[in-house]
């Protein structure tokens, strides 16, 4: 290959974040380009999940006032820096999709111009699009799609929210959240973020870019593990007196007053909704930790030089096979590298699994590989590389072990 | 007492259900009464939540296709014979809140009668009032309430859903659910059942009293851990086409087809929403392993079996000291004593807490105590009542550390 396996063991020489490797669990014989699903699980998560097994057999229903109940907004307060936002601006609670919902419905509801048309993104991951679908058909509302690729301002007139994905999981393209949030606010619109591939992928802004409503999850970049929770953005001053419509107790203003009527907290509480979790917090709070030591500019820089290095590795290789690489530009990537080849694609994938290479396929013909700063040495990077570039000239995708397409999660 | 130790103990040599404690990992000197809010932890439980770890250590992203993305039906299958329920009909996923709207919005949204009121019940647990009303608000929708302890058939005009609890959290008192199911069908109107407080407490007849929606938790008498995911059920043939608003992409019909409209799944998997918890899954799973070995009814007699003794050990104290005992007959009892103390019902619950006595408190002047007969013995029972006899007559609530009020959950 172009690059030396030599250069890469000099780059980890020189790479500010390599000590954080040792702090994750990572199996043995493989190289994890799949952070961007499911990211690997922190060597603390194991006993701060076990701690909380102590915790309910020994504490059993006291472990609710030491520290179980007020975990959303306690997590929320310690992910927020890692988006750009402020304390009480973040709430860590229920998924994505719910979260969503709650926003569409505190937005959309209480407008009085008469907007009435909700625009999600084509190409965007399904569920923003399917929630939207849901919230519209069933609240009278309009939904629309915004081609991919197309001009977002020629589709705004009429819209009072807009869902946007700040990185496309399919492409990796990054948009610019400052500038898109300015032109949606300038034609009279609201902006979501989805953050899923965003956050502890890259330096996220929300304040400075102005953003004021997110969405986002913590299982893939963020490593809080498989199913951890949402989180969900809200800028402090757009917290005003309103209902979301997942009114549920736990996002009540005195949750144990048992009152008969609801009145939201006046915070960012009121995006709470039902019990949750505790496991699933504690894993998360353990990422937490490690992600607190986390200079971000570093971690940019890094995650830029790593899918840089795989494309260097590689560009003459896909070049001869004919396989696409639709990787965006340095400034408007996310932490991933992406490649169409729809003959090949997922045969590909295959083979390198069966090498213990993890990267994901997605119809069509797409595929895709994450790259974790926090867990992935130069080295690593280097050697999913070479398998790739093995694959390719041995012809291993051609195995019919490897052709036959089943469910990808 | 009137009851003796050696008495209670008789009782304990011919429980058939006596090896179940056993199975629970229960701290040294507690006599746990709060199972009802707080299921105690499955000694099983620790295992599985430790293997999901090494899974998700190990596994990665390939453990979504090992059992954790179909944990929700898989599970709803396990939980479907003690609801009374038969294969496809209960689905585990999200919170109650959250499974009351969908439920809600599936049943409402789609009516062409008119009726256009969502009745909830006062006195119920609050979540069930407050998400009626936070779906009735946004979706344009009237919300009433029943006054407690009025006839019900009075207020069903107009209705198209009522929701109810199967049994009360407060007072313990179980309603007829076949002939209220009758009546409010005779109505014209739909019933939702909250089995918050029947699940895991006393054998359900979904199927059999004619049932077709209910929603639940799992971790109160269930044992699920803090915080394990709720349930669904909807009765076979109830699950005709149809959206519920809450859309997510695990409820598509086709998950990973990743198309851009939403298309509900045929089955119950509808009622999915987005990503869940594997953490949260495994505990309970562990859980049910041990639920699949339990004959309700003999789970039954021995919940009556329980308070029973407990009223009698304290039914000339509590007179004396002017505490009130609402406990419903045994016919309409769930697995819990109830009773009233508003002057020092708060203090009392405190002082038994310091003896290791766990019961709770709820505003206004509530002493609240759940029997869990897979973990608690007669013997248990007995002591607890001797404590709270001594509490009683030695006025230990008198002692002033009892009397501060704090948040209880």
């Amino acid at each position: 290959m172009r690059v030396t396996l030599d250069h890469a063991r000099d780059l980890d020489r020189q790479d500010p974040l390599a000590d954080f490797k040792q702090h994750f669990a990572l199996p043995e014989g493989v190289l994890y380009l799949d952070g961007n699903s499911l990211g690997a699980q922190p060597r603390a998560a194991r006993d701060a999940v076990a701690a909380t097994m102590d915790q309910w057999r020994d504490e059993l229903i006291k472990g609710w006032n030491q520290g179980w109940f007020d975990a959303p907004e306690r997590l929320g307060n310690r992910l927020a820096p890692l988006l750009g936002a402020g304390e009480g601006e973040v709430v860590v609670t229920d998924n994505i999709t719910l979260n969503l919902f709650k926003l569409l419905g505190y937005l959309v509801g209480r407008r009085s111009d008469g907007r009435r048309a909700v625009l999600s993104e084509g190409g965007n991951f399904p569920t923003d699009g399917y929630i939207a679908q849901g919230f519209c058909r069933f609240g009278g509302y309009t939904h629309r799609v915004l081609p991919e690729g197309d001009d977002l301002a020629a589709h705004l007139d009429g819209v009072a929210v807009v869902v946007l994905s700040e990185v496309n999981y399919r492409t990796g393209r990054r948009r610019d959240m400052a500038a898109t949030t300015r032109l949606v606010h300038a034609h009279g619109a609201e902006v979501i973020w989805d953050l899923a591939h965003s956050a502890g992928a890259l330096p996220v802004a929300l304040n400075d870019s102005g953003a004021r409503y997110a969405v986002g999850c913590t299982y893939k970049y963020l490593n809080g593990g498989p199913g951890a929770p949402g989180f969900l953005y809200v800028r402090r001053d757009c917290q005003e007196e309103g209902w979301q419509p997942l009114s549920g107790w736990h996002g009540h203003a005195a949750p144990f007053a048992f009152d008969a009527d609801y009145a939201p907290a006046a915070d960012i509480t009121r995006f709470r909704t039902g019990t949750h979790s505790a496991l699933a917090y504690s894993a998360l709070e353990a990422s937490l930790d490690l992600w607190a030591e986390v200079d971000m500019p570093t971690l940019r820089a890094k995650s830029l030089a790593l899918t840089e290095l795989f494309r260097d590795c590689l560009a003459d290789v896909l070049a001869t096979h004919g396989i696409e690489d639709i990787t965006p530009a340095l400034e408007e990537r996310g932490s991933q590298v992406s490649l169409i080849d729809a003959a090949h694609g997922y045969a590909i994938v295959q083979a390198l699994i069966a090498r213990g290479v993890i990267g994901d396929y997605r119809e069509p013909g797409l595929l895709r590989f994450g790259f974790t700063p926090l867990y992935l040495s130069h080295e690593d990077v280097w050697h999913a590389a070479r398998h790739f570039r093995e694959v390719l000239e041995a012809g291993e995708y051609r195995d019919p072990r490897f052709s036959v397409r089943a469910a990808v999660t």
